[in-house]
């Protein structure tokens, strides 16, 4: 038998990341290249940590492999599972470092995928008036203070049984509970809606069998997201929670931040109930806003 | 607005591992608390190293996702990319610590993915006859030298198109190149088949996309597989590599390892032609194979 003189790529346990980070050496996109190095580094040393067998490393390549098949035109479980995991979260925290006044930011989730409709101040969201109706209001803010006419607040949420219209087109009407508005010259906006219901992310495939092997329920606690934009300003993706619901502290997607929870209250005043167009006594959620400037914008 | 006095979950970019990871607590298998404990820490290491934007982040789910939808019956796309990344290479290597004395292991590869035919000592694989004449041989033994009467060699390989049948089944005969053998009385094993060639793995999905974003080529140098097995020694998978092919410097898998490339010689010699079966001269690749007795075997 032969040998040769050079030692072809130099593959061993101790210096397997090295190499492959070499083999990127020529990547042309500088960021591409930074990302995958990154990668590299961390899943090598994530293997070396765990040491996974044959038959462990072959189970991840198949959960992965049915993650990716669970994925459709209304469903993304790949989003979920980073969800799940807290990835989403983190890269949500990593892009909206802000001032210690603007509203907090959390997910955006999967279910934003139609736009919603434009409506007047006011209007209510819910098409089929299933569930306790609701008023949801608030003043939209800049940083200093100031409040923030013809800002859009856009929102959507599930139903009163924890339910997008999207995930069930032949029980909802299309677009219910989903709202574009313009603030008015106060900065306010107003709604009629239903309080929303905390519910489980889709847990029928791979998953919701990750749930339930480290013995977490898939729930997140009940609320509404908004994202909410105004000239000059950062645009704010966001919740408000809705006070007093499971899962406030155990959101499976971990999207819960202590200043997004307000409470539903009653409010018994025929003349506020005759502004929101509502029977009195009526339910009220208040939601304020505060947006950042952004630098340079001339404020 | 109220305020809660208890803050719910605590998810902050400083510590959302701690958070995640707190969320596996319950995990009733203590070995998959473990695995995920340590990918929930490495991913959000890595995370928060290369700080994605959205859009970044949603090009990776997309292309995670383009990957689960790649695979099916005959082609495993996440495989593929352990395999580019040198994750299947690691794991090969931390799974066959073994011996000095040993042959050296390599990825199993993804096409294995049929039983190979049992065939008698000196018979071909090469179901069509197409490529250049070559004998494989070599001697079984264990660890001190002792040679392994009736251990199985299992080959497959790609034709001298750089195909195999599978991926082929309207141009290659069934099971081409494929054979299950039993070494003899003296250890050794012999069998006729055709000089593989070097080739590229699949690259027309996402992983290809991958390699060549990365300026990275897709080829393998040529080899053969062969999984070796006897009673009371460690299973073996590895290549025998061919000398002087394209492409041993950069196997695009990083599957290389000097000890396993072997010359393709031709031999002139009437009475061993004849013992193999084929005429004078002829192509001969000799690959000798030394396995791991298994702790506590009585050997």
């Amino acid at each position: 038998m032969t040998a040769m003189t050079t030692p072809p790529t130099g593959f061993s346990e101790q210096d397997s990341a090295a190499v492959v980070v070499e083999s990127l050496r020529a990547t042309p996109d500088d960021r591409l290249r930074a990302l995958l190095t990154s990668l590299v580094e961390h899943l090598h040393a994530f293997v070396k940590d765990v040491e996974p067998t044959h038959g462990e490393w072959e189970q991840a390549v198949g959960f992965l492999t049915e993650v990716g098949k669970t994925c459709d035109d209304t469903r993304q479980e790949f989003v979920l599972l980073s969800d799940v995991l807290g990835v989403s979260m983190l890269v949500d925290a990593i892009n909206n470092r802000r001032s210690s006044r603007a509203t907090d930011t959390t997910v955006l989730g999967p279910f934003h995928m139609v736009e919603s409709p434009r409506r007047a101040l006011g209007d209510t969201i819910s098409l089929d008036g299933n569930g306790e109706p609701c008023v949801l209001a608030g003043r939209v803010r800049s940083a200093d203070g100031t409040p923030l006419p013809g800002a859009s607040v856009d929102v959507w949420q599930a139903n009163g049984a924890g339910f997008y219209d999207v995930q069930q087109p032949d029980l909802q009407p299309e677009r219910n509970l989903r709202g574009l508005f313009t603030t008015d010259d106060h900065g306010c906006y107003r709604l009629r809606t239903v309080v929303p219901r905390y519910y489980p992310i889709p847990d029928d495939g791979p998953v919701g069998r990750l749930l339930a092997a480290t013995a977490r329920h898939p729930n997140r606690p009940a609320h509404i997201h908004v994202i909410a934009e105004a000239e000059g300003h950062a645009s704010l993706t966001t919740h408000v929670f809705v006070e007093g619901s499971p899962y406030l502290e155990s959101d499976t997607v971990f999207g819960v931040k202590e200043s997004l929870i307000r409470p539903v209250t009653v409010v018994d005043d025929p003349i506020r109930a005759a502004y929101h167009g509502v029977e009195n006594p009526f339910r009220l959620l208040e939601f304020d806003i505060v947006l950042d400037p952004l630098a340079g914008a001339g404020r």
